[in-house]
């Protein structure tokens, strides 16, 4: 008779979740390793970032979403998925999940030897979003999108819509929402949409909306909402009502750790499980945490940050997996990398904003260098705007925002691992960066900013 | 009375020989320094690597490919440019420049106390290219755009073009000559063109070619031109002669020397001048030298090396002018990154190809990852193959090469700064990179080659 095997049990069958679960199944079989992953919606691995774009029918159909079905995770992977099932409780002592079948309406216990918590973020909703009004959509999961596009495709058709929160969902959700013909007005409570750039970078992402017909109100406190015949009808701001007869909510998340402090598993000061670089839940046997529910280490600030953000997601799930499985894998922390696009405008930022970097304490001198994505002569060429915020005196660079039009967003790769190495921007300077007309000028626009800082640094140290 | 100007003498007027008097003027005023610049050719600053995309029209007038006329170096910069002067000696003991007026056909000499030499480089011609014969064209000055495009444009018009030389500017003119309308034939003695990088992935830049209708003829040697009516009428090969009544020769440029070695300047294993980090001739008092001209140090191999490249001239120039001009300035080497296009294929390249890795005496693995420039989902996703090279067992990344569509060619710029940085894979793995549906997947093409070439590593150190 063979040893019996060892249980793993997933909380959460999304991005981290099933990289956990398929990592360690490629390193032990099914004869060594039970895997159980209980999931509350309908799906695995999809990509909610790809929600904005099938709403906007940019992509068409919901299942191109789906990186990875149940059915894959269960016949190629052997892995029990279990859809539909929302986890109410952990039992540490008894090592122990309880979940509730929400179609079967009973309760299940399931006993684990390793847990690995992927239970990711829930929207944050304000008081007045509390209570359930018909035509207001939250925008995180699939369902959610799904919820939302049945409402835009229902009779009477939507016209006025209103996205409360300009940060990455709400910005792509007012682009969306333009895109299938409706009037959109985005509510933002700061000075400018977008404000994981800088004000005077978010400045420039705000006048694209405007170009492409999205109303802003930025600086608004929204109050409340109005309802008539059982529909949304206006939201309610502390400077009057917007009619709306669609509303979606990009308020943000924040980790979904209910589960897991009442279970006791350690919180950090960001509100996020704590985790150390395997993944592994520090001071509890055998429990591993991955995703939008944990906390990560900002590699230039030293602190610890919540960064829901499926790229990390992915990555974390695959070092926990790759750990369970018996092998060696660690998270290196985040700089807090990210791209978007609002219409043809792209965005890119890495590193500290100047408020984070004078709320860790950094000194620093920050430049705005314009330049071209091309040689000026080359037709298609389009300003492209490169701030740098370096450390003073050391020229450290601590972060870098780029805006601008085509191809601009993912060359914040080529600062983000300047970034990751801790490079100065006067060594940055004489890197050697790809150059042909199509492509840039002779001088990059990174180099334009990074000679831009030296100076700054200078003129900073003779003051 | 005031103390006596000192005077430089810049040799050359492009780009390494202007940055350079730009910069010293900046630091330095008339009072102080006197700058002349001898130019043999027509204009000052131009962009060389344009010189295609005007062939073609996509850069429809010549003179958006000039940076800066002389006029504005004249006026802005008080620099007594001189147009169609031939340096023809440097006499290092009486610390004169003779110089041949063009035009004027008179010699002229001029003193210096300081000297800077940017004489550029010059196209590499084998025999059977020496008699010059109407309608074979060089490609590296804008003179000899200008001769091209009058061929093109005057009666009879050519219709059959053959460029001999695969490098980027082959490639490139074979393009434009296609654009135009011509039927192009390119020969390559190598076995795939784009020899800049491996063969493997020239293979993927020789596809795309075919694809617009250009005939590549691989492995073939040029022997002659065939002459009728006092116009070129073949290339003859040694297999068979190929039709043409226009050809284009880009068989590479080496440094521009003769004066340099008749003055006594040292060269170094590259063939070019030796200069040191701030761009001094080393062991010759007050001589400067920068551009197409000198060699540089290969930051991955550690040999000097010879990179005929706009971007490396620029910043050469710009670190001997602010070194002439009193300040402090070096520059780090180079790691040989590249960027072109082939219609809408495009290719990048960084650091060590194979060959160069194996000459240096590195022991390495090469992956090569195929992946998508969008997430897989998203319109307009397309292949992209990412080409990593690493030391073993160390893992250090020695080079990399990507070849894609849409937005795939600057991306090396995110696996040239991690080469700058002596990033091994395995951390590569971990680094922070920009993610949305419209600008990667979830895993983005640089990590996906970077978890290969880690999988490639321990596969290697297990044999």
């Amino acid at each position: 008779m063979g040893a019996v095997a060892e249980r793993l049990i997933v909380v959460g069958g999304d991005a981290a979740g099933m990289a956990a679960a398929s990592q360690a199944r490629r390193r032990r079989d099914r004869a060594e390793l039970e895997i159980v992953a209980f999931e509350r919606g309908h799906f695995t691995s999809y990509s909610a970032c790809g929600i904005p774009y099938w709403i906007s029918d940019v992509v068409p159909e919901r299942d191109q979403l789906i990186a990875r079905d149940p059915e894959t995770f269960r016949n190629s992977f052997d892995i029990d998925v279990r859809l539909r099932h929302e986890v109410t409780g952990i039992d540490l002592d008894r090592r122990e999940v309880i979940a509730r079948d929400l179609d079967g309406d009973r309760e299940v216990r399931e006993p684990f030897d390793t847990l690995m918590y992927a239970a990711g973020a829930v929207p944050i909703k304000p008081d007045w979003a509390r209570t359930p009004v018909n035509g207001v959509f939250g925008m995180q999961t699939l369902d959610d999108g799904a919820a939302l596009r049945d409402w835009l495709d229902a009779e009477p058709a939507p016209r006025e819509a209103v996205v409360v929160g300009g940060g990455y969902i709400g910005v792509e959700l007012a682009e969306a929402l333009v895109q299938r013909g409706l009037t959109v007005t985005l509510i933002e409570q700061a000075d400018t949409p977008m404000s994981t750039v800088d004000a005077d970078m978010g400045q420039l992402v705000a006048d694209a909306m405007r170009d492409v017909g999205i109303r802003i109100r930025a600086g608004v406190r929204v109050t409340g909402l109005d309802e008539r015949d059982g529909r949304v009808a206006a939201v309610l701001t502390a400077e009057g009502p917007i009619p709306a007869d669609v509303v979606v909510l990009g308020l943000g998340v924040r980790p979904n750790v209910a589960l897991a402090e009442a279970a006791g598993l350690p919180l950090g000061p960001s509100g996020a499980i704590r985790v150390d670089r395997r993944m592994r839940v520090p001071g509890v046997d055998g429990v591993w945490a991955a995703g939008d529910c944990v906390e990560s280490l900002h590699r230039v600030s030293g602190l610890p940050v919540h960064v829901p953000l499926g790229t990390h997601a992915n990555k974390q799930g695959r070092v926990a997996g790759i750990n369970i499985g018996g092998g060696y894998a660690a998270f290196p922390g985040v700089i807090g990398t990210a791209v978007t696009k609002v219409c043809d405008l792209e965005v890119g930022r890495t590193g500290l904003r100047e408020r984070d970097a004078a709320a860790a304490g950094f000194e620093f001198v920050s430049v705005v260098a314009e330049s071209t994505n091309r040689a000026g002569y080359f037709p298609g060429a389009r300003k492209m705007t490169v701030k740098l915020i370096a450390e003073r005196p050391s020229g450290r660079l601590l972060g870098a925002q780029i805006v601008g039009w085509s191809e601009a967003a993912k060359r914040i790769d080529t600062l983000a691992v300047a970034l990751w190495n801790g490079m100065t921007v006067d060594d940055m300077t004489g890197l050697d960066l790809g150059y042909a007309p199509p492509y840039a000028p002779v001088w990059d626009p990174v180099l334009i900013a990074a000679r831009k800082a030296v100076e700054a640094l200078a003129a900073a140290t003779r003051d």
